[in-house]
């Protein structure tokens, strides 16, 4: 395996992920050997994990945050719909979300016996709060919001969602898992400071340029985490709200070492850059006549059908499509300008 | 948080994770920006997923393994038992397993609302099964093994679990994350060519020496894995099996250089170093009076009231209990006879 070449960036343009900041690959390094998932253990590696969630609590408005770094927005959004499961009380419970939520939905629906009810979306792609009302009912535990869409990086309006879940005595979970580092630099409303939220999926391992595993789970109130608790005879702490059980140091000591490096100014100019590359992307797909999804945060969307991108990834470029086979460009950290400029110019070799 | 020092295993005596293997924590180190989850994208640590997967499944006896490197043994434990819940056609599952079953089954079943019935152990701490065979029933989806548990290391009767759960219709799950790289070294009858197992947890990041996060879950055929299989419309994969989205490619990348490096003499010789240690213990705790529950795998427990142990903690050493309250050491790769002798000497100084 010494032969196996690890992942060249320089063509990636699928991946909500993106080559971890220096910083955070160092930290990731030298906690590689330690487990937050066993705190009377793993002292270090603990305290840090508290410290990252107190540096999330800061980026989404919450002033004393509770949460924990989670395996990944996947985690996080099954955790957020297990936490309103539990403490409803209801045999039919069931979630509400627009359609361009993500699959780990689904996930969780499978998972906890939670039926998902999906809203279309609006024409620009975000969530309709008449469809969404329609769907809700006294069984709904959970009314779900994105902040930056996987497939369009769309805001939904969460202040609505908010108050259409606490009318109906549900929560409201908003999943800004890739969206949470980019958005403060915008004038959106998705965060606690700005609506009646309960839970936030924000993960530093996507737009925060930690390594993976770093996913982040906030909760607005310690009673809604401790929804999670389970016993832990082994161990010496008492019990365990997180879905995994031994846990990745190199995640918590990664997501700390990013943000503080980049909160808020790192951040800040690397959103600028990443919008300005994909606005620039999308003049240039809209000059050659496609039909293209105005990009609002760093990703960009267009019609082209594909046989064309089959050809772009035989030319190594990765990049992958939306559910209508849109084509779908994520400007991550790691994507450039000249990056860019190359795939147009292999884009116009077609 | 340069300040903050990693891990100091060198009192470290309650962790079932390690140091990993030099060439483990190197692999993690080069695979740090990958991600598995995505396989369209991160090709190599995907191909690198299935030769971990091949090499799982020569360990315990399984010529054409399916599965998938996990978060950990609580993501395989939760998933082997949705595969049991998913597959069954029952609205009130419930699954079977020795008392001395890890407390990733009571996440299990909060997460997926299947009841779980513990049946006491024998006087050895192994599944008793008398006490299985009664709570199995018509809504029992899967009957549990452990193969190395947590607390004192036994391996319970799985050729017996094994039949009962085939002559419920039930599938049998093993849960071998700790043990499943010291138990071919024994004569203990635990795995898939022993006994019509359905699926396996083993874990390379316990005593498989590699870094956090490389759990295992394997499954006899690919169609039990099906069953956790969601869609994925933003991927270029169809499908994902994982319980988790965005994985951690160095947790993979790690488990495969560990087992290239180890399997078959390097494991086999940390497993007779390990007992030889644990014996030692055994056998000074013995001396001094203690009751001690006799190793099979290198874990021992020892009657040793908690402020011993707390005054112990004071002086550095991390040690766990067992839920009767006993001392408990687990002798991981890390724990040295020298460790030990110190270890020793601390205890009489009380």
């Amino acid at each position: 395996m010494q032969r196996v070449e690890p992942q060249d960036f320089s063509r990636v343009l699928s991946s909500m992920c993106t080559r971890p900041h220096p910083r955070a690959r160092e930290a990731a390094e030298r906690f590689l050997a330690t487990n937050p998932g066993d705190p009377g253990t793993y002292e270090a590696v603990s305290e840090l994990e508290t410290e990252a969630v107190e540096m999330l609590g800061t980026i989404t408005g919450l002033p004393n945050p509770e949460g924990y770094i989670a395996s990944g927005g996947t985690e996080a959004n099954i955790q957020a719909v297990r936490i309103a499961r539990n403490r409803a009380d209801t045999d039919r419970p069931n979630m509400v979300a627009p359609e361009s939520a993500h699959f780990s939905f689904n996930k969780a629906a499978d998972l906890l016996n939670v039926e998902l009810r999906t809203a279309p979306t609006d024409a620009d792609h975000r969530a309709d709060m008449e469809a969404m009302a329609e769907l809700v009912d006294d069984d709904t535990v959970v009314v779900i919001g994105v902040a930056g869409s996987t497939e369009y990086g769309r805001v939904d309006p969460i202040p609505a969602i908010a108050d259409l879940a606490r009318d109906n005595d549900a929560l409201c979970h908003v999943d800004a898992a890739w969206g949470g580092f980019v958005l403060p630099f915008t004038e959106k409303r998705w965060h606690f400071g700005h609506a009646d939220v309960d839970t936030i999926t924000i993960d530093p391992h996507k737009m925060g340029q930690a390594a993976v595993p770093a996913g982040g789970l906030l909760t607005h109130s310690q009673a809604l985490l401790d929804e999670l608790a389970v016993d832990t005879p082994y161990l010496e702490s008492k019990s365990q709200a997180t879905l995994t059980g031994t846990r990745s140091g190199a995640g918590v000591a990664s997501a700390v070492a990013a943000m503080e490096e980049l909160w808020p100014m790192g951040y800040r100019r690397q959103y600028y850059e990443s919008m300005e590359n994909a606005e620039w992307l999308a003049e240039q797909l809209a000059a050659r006549g496609h039909d293209v999804v105005e990009p609002e945060l760093p990703i960009v969307a267009a019609d082209m059908t594909m046989p064309v991108t089959e050809d772009l990834r035989r030319r190594g470029w990765r990049i992958s499509k939306t559910g209508a086979d849109e084509m779908r460009v994520v400007c991550m950290p790691h994507v450039t300008k000249s990056m860019l400029r190359s795939f147009v110019a292999d884009l116009d070799w077609f």
